[in-house]
């Protein structure tokens, strides 16, 4: 396979940057030439020890093509870097290199290195521009795409952060045939979840296809990014700045899934937790009315029989999870948004899902799992 | 007096907030009962331990007739605290006292106060509400107003920040009569700077009512603030990021500004530097062929012989003075764009300003003065 495609995303009716896929990175010359056609650019190349060892040197060579200069800036990889210590040396590199408004970052990895790599950008003199390469799944359908940036700080997940929109988001599909099935697996959660939030049709393909996506079949992985990206970028258009209820509508999934991941000590991946948020909150939804019996365990089936999903201890204090749920800085005041799906493909904002229908739904996924 | 008088600051043809004026706090009062309509939201008043111990606590009892929760973040006054540690002690004050994303910072402060907590406010879960109640000179005229927020970074002024509005900046001139007169004087330096760069009549006012200003009468200075917020509100509504060069006009004195200012290691105050450095730009104008004799004698006068200016000392390093203006991040790669006046009102931008130019001027100021 070798090709090209591209999704627009917009804001306020503009266009703002391209998602561009291939199954290389050679696109990225055509880029670097526009971008640094003017004046002698730098560049900054952002990315953990792992992913540099496997593509920093190819992307050097293409932007040493183009660029006055070229620098790296590596990490070690996980979590922890997630910090704003890394930010700081990223901030001193760029201060050494003498990198000014008009230089270039570009965020090489997942999304850890997306997120920090995009919030050292967002406040880098006040904002200098920076393009996302993403190498995992959960980057390529999720946090590369829709301006979010951040690090975590202290124990909490993102608490520290700004919308800044990358000026491409360039998807190699071929990196994904190095990422570890259990990180692929962790960014199915996010797939599943944008097509039950947003597109029936979508999540009858995923079914169909299942086998072409669990074999990283090229055109399987296309069209199942390609329409997350879709997913995505009609609510990141339609509420940018998480303002509205719109983007809210992506967190389903997530207000249990994030209280599990933080009972867990991050132990399971984002995407595992998501994926079990999923199904639980497909039991709320049921509970509520708003999905049959065979609705929800189609999506459970999905799910948990084709993504080995971690097992959680029958030892939980789930009393202690659930009240996690109140602590997540998407909680709103006391109130918690709790997404919930009134029919597969059809997310809906719901207020009154009380902290027993959360306990019910996870006491349900512990006797069925 | 009893007055009180607003300005809108648009973005984008869409009114974003007010800039009010009064001679009290008391117009506070309106403004949080309309934030906390709808919920018990939070208010953290951020302050320095100068201006907290005049006004903090007419601004607790004020809040506290509206707002659920009150709480206050009071840090060591002076610049050596504009930097990331306060930053993230104001993020755990914050987390501790659960803030969430519509609860509201005000900065009660001069410009330190106003760029950290504005800074804090557009990192803090992606960006929460603040408000500015500036309480210096320097702060009701420039740092105040359009948006810039901000920290220092290991030596480098404001090398770390973002673009988030206020919701409000309410301006209580009253707290004039406490700031102190090299501060006051110092908030000239930018006053004057708004006159040259885009209004020759307010500059003309300037000179014909300069004692009601240096005696603080309530009326110049209503109307001194006024006249410039009215320049910074063109300004920054025609160039609200810094994107196009409009908004560079609003450095006029500021290139060797900031090179004398970082030279003296900030023993000098940043508007007494400002207002040398428009001194100068002023020669150079000259030099140009931009402005007359006549006109920059003028310009000299008025601003050295009102309000006391900091002698340089003899045995000052010109060379690594005009070497410092290629580090200012304002320095668009190599190019230097040096603000010149096209006539006292007009200020252009020009790339053909020399380091033999700064030189001169510099020669020229330091046998003058």
């Amino acid at each position: 396979m070798s090709f090209e495609r591209s999704l627009p995303i917009s804001f306020e009716g503009n266009k703002i940057y391209d998602i561009v896929y291939s199954d290389n990175f050679d696109g990225l010359d055509t880029y670097f030439k526009s971008y640094n056609a003017e004046n002698a650019r730098k560049l900054c190349i952002v990315s953990d020890s792992k992913v540099a060892s496997l593509y920093m040197d190819a992307i050097l060579d293409i932007a040493k093509k183009s660029f006055g200069k070229v620098v790296s800036y590596v990490f070690p990889e996980g979590e922890e870097s997630k910090n704003l210590d890394t930010v700081k040396n990223l901030y001193i590199k760029l201060i050494e290199e003498h990198f000014d408004r008009k230089d270039l970052l570009l965020a090489l990895g997942g999304g850890v290195t997306g997120d920090m790599c995009g919030y050292t950008a967002a406040t880098y003199l006040r904002g200098i521009n920076f393009i996302q390469v993403p190498t995992s799944l959960l980057a390529d359908v999720d946090s590369s795409i829709g301006g979010k940036t951040g690090v975590d700080f202290e124990q909490y997940k993102n608490m520290v952060g700004a919308f800044h929109m990358p000026r491409l988001v360039y998807i190699n599909l071929s990196t994904l045939k190095t990422l570890d099935t259990r990180q692929f697996y962790s960014g199915m959660g996010e797939v599943i979840k944008s097509a039950l939030i947003k597109d029936k049709d979508f999540y009858n393909e995923i079914k169909a296809g299942i086998k072409g996506i669990q074999e990283l079949s090229d055109e399987s992985l296309l069209d199942t990014i390609y329409k997350c990206n879709i997913v995505k970028k009609h609510v990141v258009e339609e509420d940018p700045h998480e303002t509205k209820g719109e983007r809210a509508l992506l967190n389903y999934g997530h207000t249990l899934g994030h209280a599990l991941e933080k009972y867990m000590n991050f132990s399971f991946l984002h995407g595992e937790c998501v994926s079990i948020g999923c199904i639980m909150a497909a039991y709320i939804s049921r509970d509520k009315g708003l999905l049959t019996d065979t609705e929800v365990s189609d999506i459970d089936v999905l799910i948990s029989d084709h993504f080995n999903l971690p097992s959680i201890p029958a030892d939980v204090n789930i009393d202690e999870i659930v009240s996690f749920t109140h602590n997540d800085k998407k909680a709103d005041g006391q109130t918690i948004k709790f997404i919930l799906l009134d029919g597969i493909g059809n997310a809906i904002i719901r207020t009154d899902v009380s902290d027993s229908d959360m306990k019910n739904a996870f006491l349900e996924y512990m006797n069925k799992h």
